[in-house]
């Protein structure tokens, strides 16, 4: 037997984060199409994915009463549909990374159609509820991965 | 025996649609609070509720191939956490009605604290997945909701 | 302005209690029909509403660190389609209410027409994921549920 | 730039398909584990992959009026739970193909612990939603699928 199949995982290009997924059909809805609410789950699937690529690992910080994140506001136009089967890819490009909250910017595409843009800024949390500074190693670990991205942009 | 319950129901004041819900196990995450996304849900519930309470029909209008309603973008804030067996209040109030389109603020509140603050703007689409005219009964029904709100803005 | 609208809620007639819902779209998929899976998220909405009715409080249970239910075993049978707007009734008859865990029967109507039939048990469990007795107040408003019962069946 | 990330795609190793996937927050709920609901999503986005292995293709299906596959009834027992960031293995056995319904046996695990086991049947209906056989194709398909199972069982 050869190996089993992998989960979903996704790939940094410099910083953009690429994401792929299938539609199945807990996805749609009567009109035949993807429901509105489920981008901003395939967009949350992204960020976490990008986050276990940097090595930051949620649930042990949430275990460890360190907090999570939680959606502060965003923003999503829908420029047209996804259908069942269709491959969508996700693109996740970090925008801002502050002491205690992200920016991103988040793209569905179907083949090359733009599916849907967002715009979204998460704030880290702790386990009261209440806002507080990201851990040092995220901070550190998004540091790296913006810096890396400066080189990468002089470099081409 | 009484009358058996009945589904949840809202009810207008002038063009302010109000519907209310509970929070259940599937609405919440590990985090103990309620997952985001989850939010536009109830926002769709409220909406549906309001057409309905308009007398207007969605499902037969999807069934006779007129057509039904895409979210076209929408901006949400998220100002405090709801959790398990919450009462959650939704406000609807519309506030631009177009030949094809909709804007609506979406409020939610759980006793006197907002939770979330949504602004949606809706578009009417075809069978054909093209954005066209809302049917003209539904535009008429709203011209009479908008016109009953400036009569009880002036009484006011 | 009259009261404003209250979440849905439920009613014990005997040991059954009633339960009603509409059928919104984020509960459809392509099929035009509802998802199969959404009839668990349902029947788990009736529970909680049961157990409220009862005066048992789910949330505080697991705050204080005592516990939660979850699902051991169920089996479902889907036996005609819900669509978008219907209204749904959900019967819930508990079957047998032991130290640790409940056997339930839940039925799921659309008019007379019964759409999906299910048995389940749920059983208690810990902060830390094992099996343990009900609190001692749940067990005791279950026994008053099931001696009302007895009564009823007695008189009837 | 090398291969931009793929959408999770399963395999077949004799009759049994492999899928994988890994728990989001969306999955999970409060108690800080997955919702019961969402492992009926997950064993149908497996059935999903195994037809389109089969190279049959649901949309299309049901595009051409030709309808698709509803769940019938199922059972499915709880096991051991599982966490956000886990990753999870589907493996589906189909166990009868007839004319117009396919019994299946769908297991998750994590690692080497079986978190749940489901038995479903599923039953081809028409676009009028009544029962009706399965595509000629569909069941060529499987019926090879089932031959080849035979012949490595001889074999092994």
């Amino acid at each position: 037997m050869t190996a089993p199949p992998s989960p979903p995982t996704g790939m940094m290009v410099g910083t953009c984060h690429h994401f792929a997924l299938r539609v199945y059909y807990e996805d749609t809805d009567l009109s035949g199409i993807v429901y509105h609410a489920n981008y901003l789950c395939w967009f949350e699937r992204a960020r976490s994915d990008l986050l276990r690529l940097l090595g930051l690992d949620q649930r042990a910080a949430y275990e460890a009463g360190e907090g999570a994140y939680a959606v502060a506001d965003l923003a999503i136009r829908y420029l047209a549909p996804a259908r069942l089967d269709d491959v969508v890819r996700i693109e996740t490009v970090p925008q801002e990374i502050g002491a205690a909250s992200c920016r991103l910017l988040q793209l569905a595409f179907s083949g090359k159609t733009l599916l849907a843009e967002m715009r979204v800024r998460v704030g880290f949390v702790g386990a009261d509820g209440r806002p507080r500074r990201q851990p040092a190693r995220w901070r550190a670990a998004f540091a790296r991965l913006m810096a890396d991205t400066t080189d990468l942009s002089r470099r081409s």
